[in-house]
Formats: C-alpha cells, structure tokens, sequence
C-alpha cells in the first residue's frame, strides 16, 4: 500500500487541515470540533441550512461540497466511518439561520443512529431538524424492501436538488419534500474492479480475481449482486442501465439527469466511453438527457469501478438540478 | 489490466463521442476530423482564438477545458502521442475569428513538429499563430537549458492565463506575451508512485518496487531525477517545494497560485495532506496563497502519485487566474 500521508491516524484531521487550508474563500473549520467543516458564508438570512455527511474516504463528497447552492455544513467521519453526535450537532448550530435545517446522508445504520442522535439533541437546542435518507443504490435491496437500501453516489444529485431549493428560499418543509422526491425518483447502480485500502489497515477492502468484476458493489465494498468475468464497457453500460430504467420505468419523453461516477482510480476515459453508451441507449429510447455528470464525485477512496445514477425529472428537479452551485470541488454557472 | 473500455483501438474516438454527448451546451467534434473537437460558443466576435492540446490520457486535460474563459478548441492525439497536423488545422479554421490563434502545449518532439507544421498550414490560409511552449517540469532538465524542459501539470495554469486574457479582449500579441510570462514564472515538479498502462499494450508505463517512490517522474512515465524510498506526505512536500522555491526566487511577499494535482489513482485525501504542507511551509515564508487548485487537472490514466505547481502571480496574473471559467470540466465563478 504505497500512500501519500503522515500518518495513518492523523489522515482525516490532516485532509481537513489542508482542506480549509487550500479553500478559505469557501470553508472553515469551527473550533469546537476539527470534524465540523462549514461554509464561510453568513448564515442569518433565513435559508434552510443543508447539512450532508457521512464518512470521509469518499472526496469530493461530503466536504468538497460546501458553499453556494449546496450544503451549509458537513461532520466528517473517519475513513468509511459516521461522524459522532457531537460534530453534527456543532455544524447544525453554526450554520441554523433559524429557518431549520436538512440532514441528508446514506441510508447506512451508523449514520442513522448519530444523526438521529443530533436531531435529538438540536431539537433541544430549539432548532428544527427534517432528515431525508438518501437509498439510490439498487444493488443493496430488493425493490420491495427500498429503505433497507443504501446511498451511493446518486446521493450528489440529491444534495444538488436540496441545496439549490433551500438557497431559493423554499421552506424546510418545501425542500424536505422535494429532497425526498429526487431521492425517489433516483436510482443507481455500481460495478467495482479493484479494490481500495483504508490506510489505517492497510487491507484491500474486497478480492476480486484479475479478469473479474463485481455488479452491485458498495462504495464501502460491501458484496454486490453479481461477480464474474469482466465484460465491455457496452456491456457494462448496458447492465447497468437496464437495472436503472426498469425500476424508473423510463419511456419515451422522460427527461433525466445522469451521472457516471468514478470511484478512485477508473478514469475519465473510461467513464465517458461509458457515458457513450447510456447516451446511445437513451436516446433509442426517445429518453432525453438534460444534464450529465461524468467525473469523480462520490469516491471510494483508490477504488476502481464506477456507478451509473439517473434521476428522472420532472420540472421542478430539473430546474434546481440546473441551479448555479459554487463550492471547492463542485462549481457549475447555471 | 482492467479497463472499461469497448477495444483498445477505439478508446480515442469513443472517449471523443462520449465527451461530446456528455457536454453538448459546451462542445462539438468537427465532422470534417473526429478528433477536433471545438467550443459551441460563436467564435465571431474578434477574440484570439486559444487552441491547446497534446497527446490523450491526460483527462481531464486537454479537451475538458473547452469554453468561456479557457480553451476554444482542441485537436486530440492518441494517448500519450502528439496529434497530427491535419486535426490541429481544422481546430485553427473552425476557431479563427480574425484576431489570430494561439497554440499552448507541452514541449515535446512530437508535439512541436506537429503543431509547427499546422501553424505553416495556417499561415497559407491567411491565419496567424503564435506558439507559447509549456516548460514547467523542473525535473526534465537542469535549469541553464530551461528551453529542453517539458511541460507538466502547470500547464493548467497556463491555459487558464491566457484563455481569461483572450476573453478580455487581448490582442494575440499581448496574449502571446502574458502566456508567455505564466510559463516563465511557473514551475513544476511531481512524484510517481505506481504506474498506468495503455490500453493498447497493456504495459506498465514504468516499474517501481513496492516501497519505492521516483521524484520528478514525467507525465508519460519519462524517468525522474531521484528513486528512493517512499518518504512521507509532509517529506514529499517538501523535496517538491524547496526545488521550486529556489528557481523562483519566491520570498516573503511573493504571492502565488499553487496547484497540487492528482496524476489519476492517487486520492484526493492524499492531495490535500500534501497540500497542508505546502501551505504550511509558504506560510512560514510569508509567502500569500491568491488561489490553491487541488484535484486531477492534468491525469496520466492510472498513474499514481502527484505533481506541485507553484505560479509566481504579479499583479496581471493575479487578475487572470481569478477570472471566471466555464468548461466540461473545470469551473470558476471569479
């Protein structure tokens, strides 16, 4: 495992450090806690705050996504790991404008529990809080078990929808709502190559063979649904895809938004030559595509492998999805 | 090797037609060459035309910074291999509003026989162009024959200078001019850890033992300058900074871009570690980061390890860098 770092407990403070660091146009650190990150913006003039979160080992989610358009503020994790209570509960008061605030997160049981444990503890600080889980990823439940499902990368076009709503002035009960229907109507599925290595360990997070692939992996390396030899990036596309667009029930005339996301060491090269083929088969299908996403945005770490997500629109998504976003790691004109 | 990817002959064109479905409201492939690919935007408007480009593999460099504010077109090699003349001309054609081109690369044999060859071309068709060579890789060759040093990852920083300086309207001689002083007070160097390998052949770009690391290592795998042990990230740091330091003359007062980029499977986590060194170590110099850049600018597929860039600002470059930019793949609100 050759990595670039100090140490390997001092990883997730150094990345912060140098994080706030590198982008203090954008964040800060607050002092109370080195785990809670925020956004430099004032934050008293009435807006929803949108806190996301999770584990860190996933850059440019959550952190990178802090400013204008999208979160206020993220409690960071260790490596793959939920932040405590206490970070979330510091990033919830710093960045509460007195308008509420929005967690969103992965549907994974450490997170539930600490989140569910600051939404407690906010709630007796006076300050409002509505959550939205984010269960985008197919592979990890049957359909009809859907919130048992877990947050993969789709979980970028969530906080893009809620981010863009709350800086519009929508109420928390407006973004909570349409938050809840770009989850809804979300869908993504994973294909994982080689895996990653959390430095504190040193240990790959799965084996695959050398002419294997795993259908449905996790961002953690959790088992996916199907390993076998590796297929063509077509192939794969197509798998992917036809997972997706059943579940959606994608037809003729539908608009959507897609992201192909890159789990660590896939490249861009083989994320677009993917992205080709979803674009194909939509367009056969008379699905038009209003915004693609093709890039690293939900990562695991070194992982290889990617993720396809769509979100199918209706009018309302695809104006927040079109909404300007400024942050360190995400910045789009709109 | 493991790649998602259809044949190892179609990689180009089908990473090509993937970009183009994924960006349409930013870019297009000129029908007349499958590998030139141009900015949407009106080019009639007596701006100087930006053309920059090289070899692929290096995503999201080159063909990702097309737009408002970067790059007007790019003609697209194979990986790692200069493209021929005939895609650089069609880019110059399609481009050309009058104001004259500007061609930005890194110097390489192929590249400049190449592009040299275009700019003859252009010339018979009335259309004048001036060549700016990237020479920021202080690795590449010792300082007394800067002339013979490649152009790395800084290049970026280049582009970015002289894309914001067409867009404000600068004649191609003064664009000429201010890119040329970007290169000049520019500089690079990088660490490989852990090799890529083209689809094509399959090969390692380079080998290294498991606990090595090889400073000042080329983009394409170009031996470096030091093969050792890997140190850690404040030590790599530092051996990067204090050989850019020295050739810039940076001292307490200077201000600075710093850019730190990813050459493919080395984590954003690792980045910003390095980065807090860097920022650290400028700050002890009282030298001011204007802007810090932390991510994959310039890949080389796979490849692991990293790059520092330091671009010594004046008053000029300072205004250009902070200008807003709007492309597939890189944006900044200014």
């Amino acid at each position: 495992m050759k990595k670039l770092i100090n140490h390997p407990d001092a990883v997730v403070d150094e990345m912060i450090e140098g994080y706030a660091a590198a982008y203090p146009q954008y964040v800060s650190v607050l002092s109370a806690n080195k785990r809670s990150v925020v956004s430099v913006r004032k934050h008293g003039h009435g807006k929803v705050g949108v806190v996301i979160g999770g584990g860190s080992g996933h850059e440019p989610a959550f952190m990178g996504f802090i400013g204008k358009g999208m979160a206020d503020g993220v409690p960071v994790g260790n490596i793959f790991a939920s932040p405590p209570p206490n970070p979330i509960l510091e990033v919830t008061k710093t960045i509460d404008s007195g308008a509420g605030v929005i967690y969103i997160y992965g549907n994974y049981a450490g997170d539930c529990m600490n989140f569910d444990m600051a939404v407690e503890l906010a709630d007796m600080e006076g300050i409002r809080v509505e959550t939205v889980l984010v269960t985008d990823d197919i592979a990890s439940a049957p359909a009809h078990e859907i919130d048992k499902r877990r947050g993969i990368a789709g979980g970028f076009l969530v906080f893009k929808t809620a981010g863009a709503a709350a800086e519009r002035g929508y109420t928390l009960n407006e973004v909570e709502r349409v938050t809840r229907k770009a989850n809804d109507r979300l869908r993504t599925m994973g294909v994982g190559l080689s895996p990653c290595r959390i430095p504190q360990t040193g240990k790959p997070s799965f084996t695959l063979g050398d002419g294997e692939m795993e259908i449905g992996l996790g961002i953690h390396g959790e088992p996916g649904i199907q390993r076998g030899s590796i297929v063509s990036a077509d192939e794969t596309a197509d798998i992917l895809l036809d997972a997706i667009r059943q579940e959606l029930r994608l037809e003729s005339g539908s608009r959507v938004a897609v992201l192909v996301n890159g789990l660590g060491s896939t490249t861009r090269m083989e994320l677009l030559i993917l992205f080709r083929r979803v674009d194909a088969r939509l367009r056969e299908l008379g699905i038009s595509i209003s915004r693609s996403y093709v890039g690293e945005y939900v990562t695991s770490l070194e992982m290889g492998g990617c993720s396809l997500s769509i979100l199918k629109l209706d009018e309302e998504l695809e104006l927040l999805i079109d909404d300007p976003a400024d942050t360190p790691m995400f910045v789009q004109m709109g």
